[in-house]
């Protein structure tokens, strides 16, 4: 997700110590996240896509500075003018800013300063909620959360694939890989026709971009119970599915070409067999875990593979709720649905919401979330999106009929 | 739109009669759109979207010989072996194909030859289908039909790209322009909230992604009577519309950021005022008519600058029929909608059905059609739908709201 | 040759007569050059390094109408006001010009209207030389002669690209392919070291970079006396020449990684072994005759691989003298020597002359001539020169050691 | 420089013991280079032809362990399997490399263990050479030395790219900027044509393509007694010198359209007027010190303003070693001599040598030096190289005529 930030207003505003408690707590975590790396894996930009931790580590700093600190607390004194210019992220209207695709040249400040950065605003921030009940403060504060909770998953899906340029195939962390396990055999949920809505229903925090609320009126469908496993995928690459025109829509066929690839991103055929490249290092592939890192065209070839196809967000949402899943899932799930505006949607006004709805274009809805997602984070209502091209996050698929 | 060609079966076949008298008619008009072109003009390429006139010519030659002839008149014998190669666009089951971007690199067969192609295919056509009364023949006749027409309307868009190419800015036509026009005042048409049905009824020809017909749920909306003028688009034009970051997605203002421009396509700013390259070479812009080959970005920057939005192809077509309107408009309006499946699509088999779908990812639909879409070519239902850079289609907008 | 065209005033204008004879032979030339040729054929370009049979047609034209006409004639009328920017190529003092790369967009002028131009361009120089005895003209008329007789060779290179990217591989010319030869074994001619002079003399007709005449001092040296054959080369292929790092450049290696080419353009293996794209389509490989179209690294390879090396341009010279060649060879030959300016090189001054020297830096020098080359055209102080990564010219080496 | 490296034959081995101490002098040397630079600082590479300075500490480290280490010291043991892969520059003959391109990838080894790394290769090497008299090893030691030394060189060029893509353009040392200086009124040395002999006497070190000695016929010329200053390149810029196509090669004309450069690579206009940026960050432009950081075009387009020409490379040796300079000098001169071969030059054989002479097409040769060449590296025969479009180095000109 390309880190839309503008909310909702919520109709209750969060009590104030929990609000702080939350604050602490979502900043001890992007630190904890950020302790096995090195300055140098801190530093380094793999791809465009990809941003730096240690960018991470500032931008999501930058927010709170920017958006509560400088608004709110009229003694508050900017750490360092220039960081407006290097960590600021696609908000226009606060200025010009660093080229996305130059983040990993900005060796100083040093990570050391940018801890120390992160130390200044959050006890700036924690001072000023501490002292004032501003719920406008509120509500950007828990906007400010969400956000960096955004970029908690992101910090761990571009270290994954910083790390993985290396040839060393260094591991994230030391823990041990997990053990085999098999999937359950799918079960099939259905739903009768009819009009369902979806959207957010406005009680509680969400991106403006989960509303509003709408009727949908959708056809008898069918959903698989799990997400596709890497063990069924490999029953694809087995079946010659890279090679199967066939199966792929226009543009992943074209896609293929060019890259020859032949299997999704980090698995690699070693001499014994198959293995993926994880936060643990190289292991052999575990069969029975979800398939991640499919770009769109690789989860649709693979349903139509499978006599399947992909779910809409619709059907997703829907199913999500009436079988009670209110925690992310194991991977995020490609849709059917193309990332645009729910009926009568209107971005927020200012700088916050500079930027509502302007990747409402060639992007296509993950639904479900994935084990880098944090819990407090995801609802139901959660729409993530990214290009069809795209393969670095964690995502897979979930199969309807 | 990527010529899509497979039908969905219609349920009456025409009459055989008819049915040649048709097929002529249109392999004459292909013909006379072509006959004010030289050698020259019909072979060059100058974009790989654009096909050559000669191109177009042979292929939807090609079409019927290797559908109709090949499958059905067991004396046909196939004018030239090469021919397969050269002149396939993209069914990959009828074999190898000549690269798309290289289709200007044919200098020959000549366009004398690719004449006496079509000469020898149209008679060979027409001589089985008045042999025969094969309702499959006359479903792939109406639909070999409705292909050519796509192409009439592809050969007059690329066409005028190639021409304004060339310095000179040759004209295709050397008819008067039109008169200066003046638009009348936008009228807003509202429809109430409930449930619609979109899609092709299945009483007479479409193409499969036009189907099936299913229900939509559409909230009360607005939409206007009449397309956006040059004129007003030249107010946008003059507010700075193309500097304004606010009013742009993300992927279009980083596009105008690579392309510098400022204008539509074929738009220039003379000594005396506003022009356009026309199909009558540069005339002065008339502020009246509807503003043609916009991108996706601009028509979506264009509307939110108006405090409107785009309709969906559900709110275009539902308030198409109710107002009867039945015959193709003056531009191809660009709308919100993603070009994907309806409920329940389901590609055909064979060769002819290979790519059903193949093209449903990362464009948009369009819809009302254009000057040069042959009038009974055009339906309702009618998705047209390109990628949101494309500009030299003859593609605007309409305002709902 | 990227075409320089300020020449080295000769002590003696040639004879008046002698002068419109010459000249109206080489456009006459041209035109036969141009023959075989469809409109279509004359309008593509195939790369951006080659230009159409049309430009060149006209482009010769303008040369004479600009320089001489427009110059020399105050009665003259311009043929057409647009042909300065359509056909003019890099004289920058002379106005704006079409971009070279477009050049196949210039569908309009016909080849017909361009042949025109021609009979009015030539009648018109024919006139003004017959009238009057200005020596400039003169000049300036054998200077044109040249431009146009390099112009001749290009002119057959390019069009010999443009067939090729047709898969019917056209034949220019349906005379029969020349039968099987054999070359006869090497003979090593050799020259004691000492000081020798090169460049022009300065008594007929030369290009500004083939003088000042200088000293230069050559070591002993041994240089073969035919250039090298296609069985030779093929040989280097069977050896693994093209998977040898060792034997090539590091540039040269890189440009392989990139192309994955594995051996000259214009071959392939065909079913019954090595065939070659010529003049008269294509015919099986002919062992015996020089190998053409390499680039710089893959004749410095093969000289590599043959144990021997590339002359510099000073050998070959002082050999090609004292040997008695006086016209071209069967194919240009890359030599060792950088295209730079010689000792004392001044540029001409004047539009004319804008251009002396703006193509010393990155290329190489071929002597030896072609069997494209007009004989009337070459001398041994000839400097051809191409990137070196250029292959579509009749490029091929000869070894010295 | 690509680092060529291996050497040609020293008559004399140099004694041990002083040996010993160079290496050692060496190996500190770069340390003390990279001392005041953070592990991020030493970890990215800024474009392709950047190293990162942790890879230059460690590549300098791999050329001893895998050429002295590994082949004569039949104890040693390979600190690190996977450094061979990792830290290899460009001899394919030891093996797969990490490519070129992606070194700014390499986040592990930290540097903290490339410094174990180097500390651990110091210390076998001394020890061996200190155990040994094998003359083979004194003279790869010596090699090893001179290589080391033009990473240094490299070392210093490329951090002050790297620091440079840095909004804050930091300083790579606290030293304050030299004070203002004004340049001398430039002497023109002349020489008497006739008969010269340049390249490396084989007394003493020297790369293989500094020779063989031979002779070269040399006509009379001038050149300045010092480089161009950076006052009177400002001169050059203020008479429009960017946009004058006729002081411009072809290439370098076109290279300035794609760019849009206006001055040299480091040069800023500020609100107080010029500023460069150096390694001690953004100063004032100071006047009198040579100027830097052209690229081959700009240092002839320069020339030709000046009225003058680019000395050739031999030329400036044979008037250095004249005049008795043997010393580097402020800057590295282009000459307008391409990097080719002397007349007799073989690479020598074996994995040190494999890369003689690779790099011998498309780079122009510089002379004199610069002020970040260690001084007992260099001599008047060394011969650098580099691309004509290459501005990161410590490149300036000196005039002839």
């Amino acid at each position: 997700m390309q880190k839309t930030t503008s909310e909702k207003v919520s109709k209750t505003a969060p009590a104030k110590n929990a609000g702080v408690e939350r604050f602490l707590a979502v900043r001890t975590r992007t630190e904890a996240l950020a302790a096995p790396l090195s300055a140098e894996d801190m530093c380094v930009q793999s791809m465009p896509d990809v941003s730096p931790t240690k960018w991470h580590l500032a931008h999501t700093t930058w927010f709170f500075e920017t958006f509560i600190l400088q608004n709110f607390d009229p003694d508050y004194k900017v750490f360092d003018e220039t960081y407006n210019y290097l960590f600021n992220s696609y908000y226009e209207a606060v200025g010009e800013r660093h080229p996305r695709d130059r983040r990993g040249m900005i060796t100083r400040p040093p990570v050391a300063e940018v801890i120390n950065y992160r130390n200044y605003v959050t006890n700036a921030v924690a001072g000023l909620v501490e002292r004032e009940q501003n719920p406008e403060v509120m509500r950007l504060l828990e906007l400010g959360c969400h956000h960096e909770q955004q970029h908690q998953e992101l910090l761990l899906t571009d270290i994954k694939h910083v790390l993985y340029q290396n040839p060393l195939k260094p591991a994230y962390s030391n823990s041990p890989a997990d053990p085999p396990v098999s999937a359950p055999k799918i079960n099939w949920q259905s739903l009768e026709a009819g009009i369902y809505e979806i959207g957010c229903p406005g009680e509680s925090f969400s991106f403006d971009c989960e509303g509003p609320r709408h009727k949908v009126y959708l056809e008898h469908f069918e959903i698989a119970d799990r997400p596709v496993t890497g063990g069924e995928y490999l029953e694809f690459i087995k079946d010659n599915g890279y090679r199967n025109h066939d199966l792929w829509l226009a543009d992943g066929w074209t896609l293929l070409g060019e890259t020859n690839q032949t299997c999704p991103l980090y698995w690699e055929q070693g001499d014994n067999g198959w293995e993926a490249f994880t936060m643990r290092g190289m292991v052999p592939l575990n069969l029975g875990e979800p398939v991640g890192h499919l770009n769109y065209y690789e989860a649709e070839a693979f349903a139509r593979w499978a006599g399947a196809r992909l779910p809409t967000e619709a059907e997703h949402e829907v199913m999500a709720v009436n079988q009670g899943i209110f925690e992310p899932g194991m991977v995020w799930e490609w849709t059917a649905s193309a990332y645009l505006p729910y009926p009568g949607f209107k971005p927020a006004s200012g700088a916050v919401g500079e930027y509502n709805g302007k990747f409402m274009s060639g992007q296509m809805v993950l639904r479900g979330g994935s084990g880098a997602t944090p819990k407090d984070h995801w609802r139901p209502t959660y729409r993530n999106f990214f290009y069809p091209s795209s393969q670095w996050q964690f995502s897979g698929l979930r199969l309807a009929k």
